[in-house]
């Protein structure tokens, strides 16, 4: 057949192949040197995943205060439970990068200059609530997805007006204006110049959102935010019987009001799931009711998901709670990303870093003058039942006699009720009835000891933080692979969310006209 | 000119382009596919390098007891002296993982095990030279890489028998036996079982080499290795005059040893650019040389590159000496990095990684009772003018009066000649004048209060620690990007080195056969 063909015909359908395989192999060859380009240097000023369709989702989880040490702490303690000495954390293999994470105007960064990094993609000073350098409000990547028809939420295991959670949805010069974030966070008489930018909360904090009346409230006026927030269209829960009959995303109406605890949840190692949802159960119910809510739409969703309270363990030097708070974190990024990989088809993006350490953990303590052991106890750690801010409140809360009180502390502070301990002796039953009111340092003091695990401080340090990513079209995280400043994590998720920078300059613009003289220098 | 051909002899060149074009856009696709799944996932069981040339150059360079605090403090100290607070360290750009580093027998590794995990692919014991956890020898890579026909060297700035060039080309069941360590390395009496190993040395030691009756050595017997290792063939020089001589590679003559100081070279900060070679000058001088030396070769070469003193900074817990450790490192870094890029087209990976952490590090520490500060001053490390070694050193060494003693101490000590505090007391003198031969750690306590900066421990820490790469083929680096257990490094460069498994195994077994009862369990 092919000889009654003459060539001009024979030639044409090979030379449209042809060029569709020339351009296939170009496009490939470039991809592939991109992407081997991407995979070593870690760092581009633009964002390859123009290929990748606009509707996204992104997910976007802090483990607040989670230095390399927690990581490392957390795994070597789920090893020793495991017994197997090679046993990972799912999150390991999630490993991308790290994270400097200095303020503008210190070496050591708190949470607020920390997540306005992301928020605004901005360095400020320690305190700032989405507020640049000068104190003015910057518009936040949550704030201008919002208006480009995304949908949003904040999912958090602290008060939800703390300062991660607030920097991405509401604006003050100082993270202690709680009153004023809860406001802005549900758009109480219209606080917020944006109007609702948030569709989802779920955290702890109630006490902000009640008036002073009443006897959970923390406020400082009269202001009902949650008769308020019912009677402008949300729904409001904050019972654990309430969240379980959300049926983890299938009976979910939006906006959607969440807060399970008057003020931080109570930390993992002291709560049973009967109580409050665990951090993998809110994120996933709220992923899965954000992304059923877009399903028809252009747009995907933004969520913040922040495992808030391993910090606290770092405040408190209590590493027998904070090992558990890691790995509630890890269960929850597990459920991230296999909500990417298996439920949805958009895009989805789930990136995981700190804002800093805290605490300056070591996996290693020097007991004396001798030279140092190579080794460090998480069995120390296996035997405590209960975190020392609980414990600390319990001894405060003991009104028994003082056999009772040494009794109490000998079995429920110290011993197998309480820390754990096999070898505390009177004297230190002595030494923490003696000091009822301020025992939290003294219990850590003695729980450091054992386990041989070193704290610097009762605050943060600055550490580089590490990053993980995972998404169900992998390309789109090469921008953030290999070494990052925290502000570059805020840009690279405004890129991946199609946010231009022109749109924030306006919003931030727009921001400021409209908060006027509630911020300085506008 | 068409029409005067018959269909399949057009056909024919087209087909040919056709099927080269469909391979090309294949494989294209599938590196593409490849280089984003491992620039994602970062682990791989094979590496994907089969299409870059079998020909290859390896640099392995150890930082010890550098954590991610150490990098993340010189960092800050270098943006301080360079008054620029977004300005980086040259490393940095070149971050893709993290090693985890615990050995077989503790959470917390010592160099030891850290280095045979690296030359053996093996966890063992803390003390383990290059044997199992049974204490057997087990074949390093560069002792196979030597016996495939590549050239090797070893360069440090420590004692070269310490613990970790000790594990790439000896054996022992005890880190201290460096005397016999020392004999291995160069073949002394055919000490090693496979003969020379290393073509070049670098570093200090000098005094397991010398005789017992020399006022240098070290060595508990007479034997006189230097000597010895000229009459067999080895260059040896000790000078940095001689080492000047050697023009930065281009006048070096191999198998060359060069032992710089008696036992560890001084720190960085202690010393001049004419007394001692620095790390990027003998790391550069080496590459070049085994370059040159394998030009006409099927094979390249394996080097350990070890900045071997930032470990000993964690044991001093002296953060003033520690800054210039890790900047003296970075340095020998972007001099591997540039001769890789610039200097060689032979497929060179430049591969860093840390054994371990050292100290328990910690860019805060809280001085007071107070709410602890968010900060540190790198200022404090910037005016000390010596590290503690050499000043608690110059102490014990003193020999004025008591009263020319108080004022050694206020200024060639604690003042503007010593530390650089500006604050210190007459108490503070007093207490230092008390403690002339202990004065260590009380000089290390007052520099971490005043820089604000913790330490843990005097030995070792259990955090997972950076792997930074970078290469003129950057494909080759994929295996290693992401998170690695320590081993795994180790695989990864007997993997590029193309050493097979099975050769490695039987090397074992000729090892053992040959060492015989010199080990248990063999």
């Amino acid at each position: 057949m092919s000889e009654s063909l003459n060539p001009a015909q024979i030639q044409r359908p090979h030379s449209r192949l042809y060029k569709l395989l020339l351009a296939w192999a170009v496009l490939a060859t470039f991809l592939s040197a991109s992407a081997f380009y991407f995979a070593i240097s870690g760092k581009l000023s633009e964002v390859p995943t123009s290929d990748i369709p606009k509707k996204r989702n992104v997910i976007f989880m802090v483990s607040d205060g989670m230095g390399p040490a927690s990581v490392a702490m957390a795994r070597n303690y789920f090893q020793y439970t495991q017994k197997d000495n090679l046993t990972n954390l799912f999150i390991d293999d999630y490993f991308i990068g790290n994270s400097r994470t200095r303020s503008n105007n210190s070496f050591v960064t708190d949470s607020a200059a920390g997540a306005t990094a992301f928020s605004c993609g901005l360095k400020t000073y320690n305190g700032a609530i989405g507020v640049d350098p000068l104190g003015r409000p910057c518009a936040s990547i949550l704030e201008a997805a919002k208006l480009m028809g995304y949908h949003t939420g904040l999912v958090v295991t602290t008060r939800i007006t703390d300062a991660t959670p607030a920097s991405f949805a509401s604006h003050a010069s100082f993270r202690s204006e709680e009153d004023f974030i809860a406001e802005q966070l549900i758009n109480f008489e219209d606080a917020h110049p944006f109007g609702r930018t948030v569709d989802l909360i779920f955290g702890g904090g109630r006490c902000h959102f009640l008036p002073s009346s009443h006897p959970d409230s923390c406020r400082y006026d009269e202001s009902d935010l949650i008769s308020d927030a019912k009677s402008s269209g949300w729904k409001y829960i904050e019972s654990n019987e309430e969240f379980k009959n959300l049926r983890l995303g299938k009976n979910v109406s939006l906006p959607l009001l969440g807060l399970f605890s008057p003020t931080d949840y109570p930390f993992t190692i002291d709560y049973h799931d009967t109580e409050f949802p665990r951090l993998n159960e809110t994120a996933l119910t709220a992923v899965r009711a954000l992304s059923e809510a877009t399903k028809d739409s252009e747009n995907g969703f933004f969520i913040l998901v922040e495992g808030s309270r391993i910090d606290h363990c770092g405040h408190n030097n209590d590493a027998g709670a904070q090992v558990h708070e890691v790995l509630a974190y890890n269960d929850a990024f597990e459920a991230m990303v296999k909500f990417a990989n298996e439920e949805t088809d958009v895009p989805t993006v789930v990136l995981s870093t700190s804002d800093h350490e805290t605490g300056g953990l070591s996996l290693a303590k020097q007991i004396s003058k001798a030279y140092p052991d190579y080794l460090w106890y998480p069995e120390v750690l296996n035997r405590a039942k209960h975190s020392i801010e609980y414990l600390s409140r319990a001894l405060k809360a003991f009104d028994g006699s003082k056999k009772e009180l040494n009794e109490f502390v000998d079995q429920d502070i110290l011993g197998e009720k309480g820390l754990g301990f096999v070898d505390h002796t009177s004297e230190d039953i002595k030494d923490i009835a003696h000091h009822v009111l301020t025992s939290s340092n003294r219990l850590s003091v003695m729980q450091s000891l054992r386990a041989e695990v070193g704290w610097a401080t009762h605050g943060h340090s600055g550490v580089d933080v590490n990053v993980y990513g995972s998404s169900n079209f992998p390309e789109i995280l090469n921008p953030v692979v290999g070494a990052n400043e925290n502000i570059e994590i805020g840009h690279y998720l405004r890129d991946i969310l199609g946010i231009d920078g022109q749109l924030l300059e306006e919003l931030t613009r727009e921001l400021r006209d409209k908060f006027g003289d509630q911020f300085p220098n506008v």
